[in-house]
């Protein structure tokens, strides 16, 4: 068995190269003058279980081309086996024709994953678990939650309330939630167009209580700057954002600090300076798993 | 009949529309906040025969991923013929595995085109005609020389010389200089790596003869400064680069200017400030002709 770590997951395939106590191969990753992408991976592949771990975060275009170009590399050396861990899949949000004439972006992707090569797909906190249907390869969808909650263990927050800032993330806050025999709720999100989102506010207790926004993905902010909002209102006394995805874009991070949200933990399924939290051990239990989705 | 115009190619796409006095779509395209791509196509698509014209240039993963997605948006409105004109394809001198554990990079991207939905693709002037066969669908592939020979009509050059820096080129060469009823001959070009080239000199008599030194591509100018650095020691008055694809990488133009090139030029595969030809016409009738392969 061996472990392909592409460039947006270098820390994270290394790690699960250890957890699995098999070889890795940091394959050369280079761009020539014009810009175009070149993959080689110098070891033999030839009748191996091979694992390609490449995230696809921002520059999302050109992190996939280089799954899709390591995936193919792999494929001309005959593995074994060929599986693609991508802890974070671009393009998952558009996962349907919100307006005619769109493409179904994560259709498309998902197609081109298996056509390079992948014969099972992992992937971490999928924005939308019914989109996994556009793969036809076995796909593992594993949670991250835990592992966040783990963390917030050491922080010491005072009768914590794990939030999700819309109904869909409840899920993600019971489960991390339960790692500190914490309370959990939700708020409630009613997007009004890709931009404009509306968060009905709730009766919270927080006096004297602290709180963690949790979410599968940050992205410009906006929902988690809502949320810790009306937490504010509510009385909270120390608040946290979390979440698996930390994409963070533009003046995210500004816009939740202005809400009153003191730090952000986020996992490596993007590799930045908010991924506080290894999904290693997730990802691992994922390819050891046999069943297609588990949580 | 309608054609889509994709943003590497928009003033190609409207002069192919008006070729073919057809229905012309300008797409909705952007970036979401976090980079990610949006294509959307507000015509009415269905039982169309729909021409999609996206170039792949640098930031050709951008690019391409632009073409993939705009096929994707048209497949979705069942038109009744959907058709991809490619004027320059990204990743064609990734052609075979030059090295063990290399990705065969244009194989993956032309089965993604295919994959994406076109039923018909036409490239202009492939770097190499043997490796379209990495498509299944038809494929044209068109040729520029002769548009690049009838620019220089108007230039009175004087006893002109048309110089493929190689052998591969001499064709290239040979039509463009037959609009002009000029000679053609061809160095010989040998590359040691993907960066060293020699090229071997020949007895080119160039006194007060102008020369065209005519390629397919030119990316870092390299080959084109090797060739001029040759006719300037043969003699030859002025000289002239042109190409199908001005790539153009980095310092191209300060190293061919360095070695005695007056000018570059190039065609609109590429739109940039060197496409002074448009292979539009080349295109029409490329998208005119039955045959799979035509010069």
């Amino acid at each position: 068995m061996i472990v392909v770590g592409g460039s947006a997951s270098r820390k994270l395939s290394w790690e699960i190269s250890k957890e699995l106590n098999c070889r890795f191969s940091q394959p050369e990753i280079k761009s020539f003058p014009d810009g175009e992408l070149y993959v080689r991976i110098p070891e033999d592949l030839s009748g191996e279980e091979v694992i390609v771990v490449q995230s696809t975060p921002p520059p999302q275009n050109e992190n996939l081309m280089e799954l899709l170009l390591l995936l193919e590399a792999a494929l001309e050396q005959k593995p074994r086996t060929l599986k693609a861990v991508v802890p974070y899949l671009a393009y998952a949000r558009q996962d349907k024709i919100f307006k005619k004439g769109e493409a179904l972006s994560l259709k498309l992707v998902s197609q081109f994953i298996e056509k390079a090569g992948a014969e099972e797909v992992v992937v971490v906190d999928i924005h939308e678990r019914e989109s996994l249907s556009y793969f036809s390869v076995p796909v593992k969808n594993v949670t991250a939650a835990p592992l966040l909650g783990k963390y917030f263990r050491g922080l010491n927050l005072k009768d914590p309330l794990f939030l999700g800032p819309d109904e869909k993330a409840v899920q993600q806050a019971s489960r991390a939630a339960k790692e500190l025999g914490a309370a959990f709720d939700s708020l409630e999100k009613e997007r009004l167009s890709p931009e404009v989102v509306v968060t009905s506010s709730k009766n919270l207790r927080m006096k004297d209580r602290d709180a963690v926004i949790i979410d599968d993905i940050i992205s410009t902010g906006g929902t988690i700057a809502e949320a810790a909002k009306i937490l504010k209102r509510s009385g909270a006394r120390r608040i946290f954002a979390a979440c698996t995805h930390p994409v963070l874009s533009g003046n995210a991070l500004e816009k939740m600090k202005a809400a009153g949200v003191e730090a952000v933990v986020g996992t490596n399924t993007i590799e930045n300076s908010h991924s506080l939290v290894s999904v290693a051990p997730a990802v691992v239990e994922g390819l050891k798993q046999g069943s297609l989705e588990f949580y």
